[in-house]
């Protein structure tokens, strides 16, 4: 219904390519109220559309969006397994759900689910995350480690230097990783990852990898709330990427260092990791169900704990919570 | 179809205890094929139930199943939360994907699966678990621990000691635990645990205690493969349990020994669990994905790793794998 209708609208615009059309034109043309109009612009805008509404001469057509195109992405993805299978949805609840959904059915390692919208995506802590449509890359990548559940950790770890590598190779703009997966740019959220296991006994029996990334939202595209917080690779960039190209370049760099992890173990990651991280040799407190520790974080475990020295001394191993770093500005 | 049937039949044999009934005159009282009476005697033998059939005589039921009842458990399980919610299957592929369906649904801490029969029953590392119907304990239990997910090993170890203390309580029989998990008797295997985790990052979302036990089962019962390897408490006791009165059992222990580990930590588990190991001191072999360590098993890591000592002497933690004890006997 919605597809059907959007088109039409648009036909009438690309017809007459940066020209202004007024309301009344528009809703003539499809013989629909104005009201109607209006409310298929705006559907549009949610898509992705943007409109120049000028009183008296009407709505101009300015930006299409550039939709996610799966086809595009596995033939572009240069590794042996990563992005193959892909899973493309318009709206979905979670990509991890559909992902769990598909490990459980025996997909391979490597199959991908990615959404235009998810409308209950999580974060870490059962955090909601704003996923809006068309706007950013909501992602989940399915691996089948071969190793015990103590050593997950590491994943995360792995994941957000893939990311971070492949947003300063897409786009040049350089983002700070704080412990254990975030990533920052000028002290604001850019990327979230959520690493999930299903174990047996101590054996992973597959994890996924969940990476959402703000791409292309602008200021005005962010709830009052998340505005201090969050920022978008376009807010600090000044212009749209394209959401393939990036996908593609975080699956390659994600198959290539999680081959370099399978063959060589986590030390090379740990490397990469601590030289990208904003939290390194930093005033932390890590905020956890088991209390508040404060102390200065010294590096990785090979757990891929975080080692804070504490006010004795100690390097005390954090395998999780929430991280504060105690100092002004989050960037390298 | 299969219960009216069983139904009309069971009535006959009822109405005339421990008398021989010939299939023929079986055959006119339901109007059925003498064929028909003799598949339906076979599926009641598969439910549980016994007859005796002698040329001439015909057939005479000797013993009656006696069915898992839910309202009964719920009804006398002590705790405050362990078994109060009960999903009692007449057969299902797995009680574990059931459990996890409803751990993803939100149910609560102490939510109990329970099936008659398993077409699908897994063991640790993909091997199948032989659950025939009404002859066993398949059993699920969903627990929501607050821990960091390293330390889910902790709660495969409650799991064994929980199993033990009920059957021991309810039959006298006393088992030995092999690391990590398996129950046995004599060196044969009376109970499988298989805990399944899902996590997010290094957090523990939720736990799945899978407990399968051979309660009923006699020798033949067993494919040919299992018997060499596999017992029962019915072939170790010389008589029926009350699967009901165990379940229940099993719910009280873990729900104690649970609520000790959450007040007071590992340490008293770890204390439980070697004094009922038979792995502790002996000679084992630890085959994994990794390699073959020999050594002596010399304690619990606080993880719940178990610590081998290896030729130089020195304490290698194990954290999965297959144990195999070198020495004959492996009960206590």
């Amino acid at each position: 219904m919605k597809n059907s209708e959007t088109l039409t609208l648009l036909d009438i615009f690309q017809e007459q390519p940066g020209q202004y059309l007024s309301g009344e034109e528009i809703s003539k043309r499809l013989s629909i109220s104005r009201t109607a109009v209006w409310k298929q612009i705006n559907k549009l805008r949610e898509a992705g559309y943007e409109f120049e509404a000028v009183s008296r001469l009407g709505y101009r057509l300015l930006e299409k969006p550039l939709p996610l195109d799966s086809a595009w992405i596995s033939a572009h993805a240069e590794g042996r397994s990563f992005g193959k299978t892909i899973e493309l949805l318009n709206t979905t609840t979670s990509t991890q759900e559909d992902a769990r959904r598909l490990a459980e059915a025996g997909a391979p390692e490597g199959t991908v689910v990615l959404a235009e919208e998810q409308t209950g995506g999580r974060g870490r802590m059962g955090k909601k995350f704003f996923s809006p449509f068309g706007k950013g890359i909501w992602m989940s990548i399915l691996l089948r480690p071969k190793q015990p559940l103590h050593l997950t950790q590491q994943l995360t770890l792995l994941t957000g230097v893939a990311v971070r590598r492949a947003i300063l190779k897409t786009t040049g703009v350089e983002a700070g990783i704080k412990w254990p997966n975030d990533l920052l740019i000028d002290g604001k959220k850019i990327c979230g990852i959520l690493l999930e296991s299903a174990t047996e006994d101590d054996m992973v029996r597959y994890c996924i990898a969940g990476i959402g990334i703000s791409v292309n939202l602008k200021e005005e595209d962010y709830p009052e709330e998340l505005r201090s917080i969050a920022t978008s690779l376009r807010i600090v960039n000044g212009q749209n990427v394209d959401r393939n190209e990036l996908i593609c370049s975080i699956l390659n760099e994600m198959e290539t260092l999680y081959e370099l992890y399978n063959e060589q173990g986590f030390e090379s990651i740990a490397a990469l990791w601590e030289s990208a991280s904003v939290t390194m040799n930093r005033e932390v407190s890590v905020h956890s169900p088991r209390g508040i520790l404060t102390g200065t974080a010294a590096g990785l475990h090979s757990s891929g704990a975080l080692l804070v020295r504490n006010a004795d001394g100690e390097l005390v191993p954090v395998f999780s919570g929430d991280i504060r770093i105690e100092s002004a500005n989050e960037t390298r």
